[in-house]
């Protein structure tokens, strides 16, 4: 018989609340003979007050034996900028090693949009997730005076590059549009940028269905708004494609309805699914949270596992959800929850 | 009496038609006893094609002896990527220690957005000129072999965060509404983060009147699209500057608004205005191309020379122009530099 043994982690502010949700979904979405084991565990801001621990080499001998992750958000302004993000959201990424950050960007008719006009959406980002700017490279020297010299270092390598590149030309192939951009800097950041795109463009001679084109990260972003049609799938870098995936989020139904993976495709290691919004402890313990993000993190979670008519699913009942809100008062985090579990399992 | 001794680049594509507009402007604004003596450059493509020089040691020699530089655009998909940008573009932007990148956005009445509602937009990004990611720092080893490892040093200190954060402070403080936001990643980028906040900090103690904040820069890419009336000013790295003042052009008029002053505030060395958007080879030579963009950096170089009447001649003369265009056949890029023209004259 079938199992899945999953890691759940809440974190911090709203990721009790949407994880919650999140699990609710998922026990509703899954077929009688799966068996679902949870593992909670308690990361985040109150470990790390009472403990000075973010992420040790033991948690991670634990995780390791789950079969993926569910994480709610980390974060909370009563530690410093830097300690939870490095010390675990990134720790964990880099131990994993989670290279694909897949980060779909949908929107559904009648949803929310700061766009003029209700464009087509449609497309994922495969974000580099292990590599450039975001490893931790660099130092400061002479720190706090005035001639304080501090540097970060984006590294980037062939096998990196090549095994996202490669990742994403899957996906592209796979979709009805089978088309992939390259999203970079490579006319300032030519190092980088040369590697990037003759590695792009060695892989895509391997995928002649897939129609290929290059923009730098400034004009993605005003394509993003102006004409966020032109995109199927992008690939790009650690940083350039966190930048992006947050406006892409903004523009295809906000920061509340969109699903992240840290995948790693050989699963040698479990993959990490978490909601792209952080822990906004403002309204943290209000009911006010969104789950869907979550909710549609744990169909990605699904489809990496091999679950694909339970993720399939959850997308039509969070689709359906979305495109009934219009005109309808506010519903809590728990009846989000509820009525896409009840979806979910009719 | 007076006199403005200036450097014109056309450079490539649309460069020469827009260039010719903003010189027609100026020529028009400014008062009978102003004596405008202009010199063209032909750095560009074409030069580089021809002789293998971007900016040599000799042009810079000569461009200095000018009181400012303006610049159509520099580019041309013949060239590969990289070498204008880096051998002219941020070659002069160094030399002549451009230290603030000032690029204001406002949306005016009546001007097409790609957001919904007509948001009100009216900030300026100083974008850091000099420093950051674009240092050109960095290297290739085993270039071209699956064993390739390519860096990006991202060089930030002291001296280059403070004197860029003090003119941010100083222009925030002259605005109405004396708000000033820092934008950068110091959460991932823990060491630059760092520097940038602690100076940022440090500075504002001296400026009790502004009002602070700081986001990250995805958020930043948020607020943008969804609630861009709560920037006043921004500071940020060169590279965020460059991405998110791409957006902010997208929202607030387009990029063929949208200006720019590569600055040396000491007067040491000439600054250069240009706008931002590029050489558009596609519509080069066609006369489709829109000339605000160049004609608003001329309004931007004469306030830096210290004709504010007369920038704030131009200034109202695009608006004018600006809010009148809706519903109007398009105008060819020569009919809009004599609307224009005519306007800072009558
Ligand atoms: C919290 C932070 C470390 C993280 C990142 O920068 O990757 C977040 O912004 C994200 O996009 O998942
Ligand atoms: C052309 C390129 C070097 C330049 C930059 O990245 O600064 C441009 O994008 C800009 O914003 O002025």
């Amino acid at each position: 018989s079938r199992s899945i043994n999953l890691a759940v982690v809440p974190g911090d502010g709203i990721g009790q609340e949407v994880v919650a949700e999140g699990l609710k979904v998922l026990s509703a979405v899954l077929p009688q003979d799966v068996k679902l084991e949870t593992k909670e565990y308690d990361f985040g801001a109150q470990r790390y007050h009472a403990t000075g621990e973010t992420l040790t080499d033991a948690d991670l001998e634990q995780l390791r034996r789950h079969d993926a992750i569910l994480l709610g958000a980390i974060g909370d302004p009563s530690v410093p900028s830097g300690v939870l993000e490095r010390g675990f959201l990134l720790k964990l990424r880099f131990a994993f090693d989670h290279h694909v950050n897949l980060r779909p960007s949908k929107l559904l008719p009648g949803v929310a949009t700061p766009l003029a006009g209700q464009p087509e959406i449609d497309f994922v980002v495969v974000r580099e997730g292990t590599e450039g700017p975001y490893t931790g490279n660099g130092g400061t020297i002479r720190k706090g005076t005035p001639h304080e010299v501090a540097t970060e270092v984006s590294v980037n390598t062939a096998y990196g590059v090549e095994r996202v590149v490669r990742d994403a030309f899957e996906r592209a192939q796979a979709r009805p549009r089978k088309k992939l951009t390259l999203v970079h800097k490579n006319n300032v950041l030519t190092f980088a940028g040369h590697l990037w795109t003759n590695v792009f463009n060695r892989v895509a001679e391997e995928y002649p269905e897939v129609t290929t084109d290059y923009i730098h990260v400034d004009a993605a972003t005003i394509y993003l708004v102006t004409d966020p049609a032109r995109f199927d799938v992008i690939v790009t870098d650690n940083l350039f494609g966190d930048i992006i995936t947050d406006l892409a989020a903004a523009v295809s139904g906000g920061i509340g309805v969109a699903a992240s993976g840290n995948i790693n495709p050989s699963r040698e290691f479990p993959s990490m699914f978490e909601p792209v919004h952080g822990s906004a402890p403002d309204i943290a313990g209000q009911g006010k949270a969104d789950p869907t993000a979550t909710v549609l993190s744990v169909a990605l979670l699904l489809r990496h596992l091999g679950y694909d008519d339970e993720a399939d699913r959850i997308d039509a009942a969070v689709a359906a959800d979305l495109t009934e809100r219009t005109g309808k008062p506010a519903r809590s985090t728990s009846e989000i929850g509820d009525a896409l579990a009840v979806r979910v399992a009719g």
